[in-house]
């Protein structure tokens, strides 16, 4: 594989974006193609986390809601997503987790159309989308959830339709939902979409106001490494924020927080979608994540994931024939990862951790690999491949070590 | 005050709990008094969070989900909070916020009982209870939120009675409830009683197994000093954890959350109540402000509390008159913070922190103390009182800077 690496680095020579790779701690030895579960640490993030335990906490103690303005955090770091997703800044919030904002946000916009009884989802979407759906669903009266298979999406909305619960980018497969085209067939037929971005924010261009989006969550813990399970952030457009009201009415959404009233009264615009007491050390990290796209443009990020893609498509088809890959070769119908389907896929994903080339299995028969650009070398790209091909060829998955199963597979 | 600074130094000399102190980072020129808003920074925290975040993190990346046992988490931290509220360690679990566990639990239970209509609270009580209760309630059928004056509650539990959300000391006054008393009125009328403990937990024994306690919720950033917004904790008995299905079913819940299946099945036991992925960052920190009580017996901590609160009481009385208790003298009728009445208690309030002694205000004009056993000496509320009472007696409350508002009052 000389002639590929020797392209790998001349790709890498020429990478616009190569420098922000020193934005990330990386450990030795590590090939990091994972950070669409988790994303890696960023390096100024110690620092203001060190600061933030040390001195917001440790030194500021209570007066830190005020002094470090604690309390314009979820605002504020919302606020700096906003770019990152075409929304204005203050239609995006931090809070909670992807989970329990699809609860708020499915709930509050179904209870605007009661008379529309379909809340309407896709077959094999990841699984916290449907289980909330389904809770709400059976929270409400008259609504039911239908869960149909991918292609049949668009044809399901119609005039039953109240919202439809869609994730932008598939979790295994990368395919991506015409967000534009999607969003205009539910306003045509008077429905709305919830969009969860959870593998699209960081990872690819988007225009939630240009396409004229209603409703949004995602996760801080991917493309935007905010840290292992940071808060998650939710996005209402600003023409609905005061129609909605939150089922999950925690002090922190209230008008006046700190006026301790017995009856509530929602915060104006998107502050009213908070619950509880934000979690001021994740929030931080979380800002810090975000950090690490200061600068960068999305359409240069997604450019290079293009590329990324391309080249690791190209040799597993020539190099490792045994997979199958299960992600759109068309880049405008898929997200920044690559996934392979094979039959002993947990096995390869516990081979190759084993050498320090770290992807993800997804049950039963996945392998994903996510494709980073701020941090992802063209040269890891080979390497992996190359490492995997190894792997394959050898059938030196089938050691009986890497069978052993984690609690977290 | 020579004679009570004496008296403060005997008392202080013969604490059997003194060098706990010393495991917390106490800023120099500050008397913390607000350890029941946020509680302060553990030394050993800041260890334990370089290395969450350096080396779980940082080096271990995804794979510390099993390696670092983070998957274990929230079952391992909530067991540990177990031995300060007298419950066996798989009935407690790390989830969420306060606001949303009492929503999860509310709305859980009262799903059981839906042929009585009646969520009962105390009017004045904290307030994300009655708003969450508030929206509880008007997503149930059938189902009411009644408010009633503190001295009506008992009367009030009857045939109709769901659910009544009560917390055990109240966040202004420091009232106690009687669990024991109100957890068997509710279950002779059928009824269940949801505690929550936010004010309670590390300040107060607690036996919820011994009252027959069914459900409870507390916060993990008050006297367990877990952080910033640190996650909340829930506690089910053993005897209802089956028979509960949480309302915001995500995926952490799941029985088989890595299985990625479309139907929702809640795992056996406590781990159904968790949502989304849990917060690591602010986890650990939170199991590092629990490790603040190993070795300390809660009695122990109960009965500094009670000689804290006399003396605090006693110099108020005798040296700042314009102030009117509001806690209860009987200490097994309060918890461990003591609360005064003043109308510029906004004002007298800052004036204090300016001089280092950091209390909080209560709307509109209550003045409170948090008296935390782990890390208080006599002496500092003899300091604290004099402070007080010079402010008072020279009405320098009175400067023009101590009526500035900041967002967080």
């Amino acid at each position: 594989m000389t002639i590929d690496f020797d392209h790998a680095h001349a790709l890498d020579a020429a990478d616009p974006l190569a420098l922000l790779r020193d934005r990330f701690h990386l450990p030795d030895g590590v090939i990091y193609l994972d950070g669409n579960s988790l994303g890696p640490l960023p390096r100024a993030t110690v620092a203001r986390q060190k600061d933030m335990l040390e001195k917001q906490w440790g030194d500021g103690l209570i007066r830190s809601w005020n002094d470090a303005d604690w309390i314009g955090a979820p605002e504020r770091i919302g606020g700096k997503i906003a770019r990152l997703i075409g929304a204005k800044p203050h239609e995006v919030l931090i809070a909670d987790s992807v989970s329990v904002n699809i609860f708020k946000l499915l709930v509050a916009a179904a209870q605007l159309s009661p008379d529309r009884p379909q809340i309407l989802s896709e077959a094999g979407n990841f699984h916290t989308d449907l289980h909330i759906a389904s809770g709400a669903a059976e929270l409400l009266p008259d609504q039911r959830l239908d869960v149909v298979e991918r292609s049949a999406i668009e044809g399901a909305i119609g005039g039953d339709t109240n919202i439809a619960l869609l994730t932008h980018i598939h979790y295994k497969t990368a395919e991506r939902f015409d967000m534009a085209a999607l969003t205009a067939r539910a306003r045509d037929a008077g429905a709305r979409v919830l969009w969860d971005l959870s593998h699209s924010v960081g990872a690819v261009p988007l225009d939630l106001n240009g396409c004229g989006a209603e409703l949004a969550v995602g996760c801080g813990y991917k493309y935007l490494n905010g840290g292992p399970g940071a808060p998650a952030f939710l996005y209402v457009a600003e023409s609905l924020q005061d129609r909605l009201v939150s089922p999950l009415r925690g002090w922190f959404g209230h008008a006046r927080p700190f006026a301790f009233e017995d009856a509530y009264e929602p915060a104006p615009g998107i502050m009213r979608f908070q619950a509880g007491t934000p979690p001021m050390l994740a929030m931080d990290a979380l800002e810090g994540g975000i950090a690490s796209f200061d600068g960068v443009e999305m359409d240069a990020v997604w450019a290079k994931s293009v590329q990324l893609f391309d080249l690791f498509a190209r040799l597993a088809e020539r190099y490792c024939g045994q997979l199958t890959c299960v992600s759109p070769t068309d880049p405008d119908r898929r997200g920044s990862h690559i996934s392979f389907r094979f039959d002993h896929a947990y096995e390869l994903t516990q081979a190759l951790i084993a050498r320090g080339i770290i992807g993800d299995f997804r049950a039963p028969d996945i392998i994903r690999f996510g494709l980073t650009p701020l941090y992802l070398r063209h040269e890891d790209i080979v390497r992996a491949v190359a490492a995997m091909a190894k792997i394959l060829a050898e059938e030196s998955w089938r050691d009986p070590r890497f069978a052993e199963r984690g609690r977290v597979t």
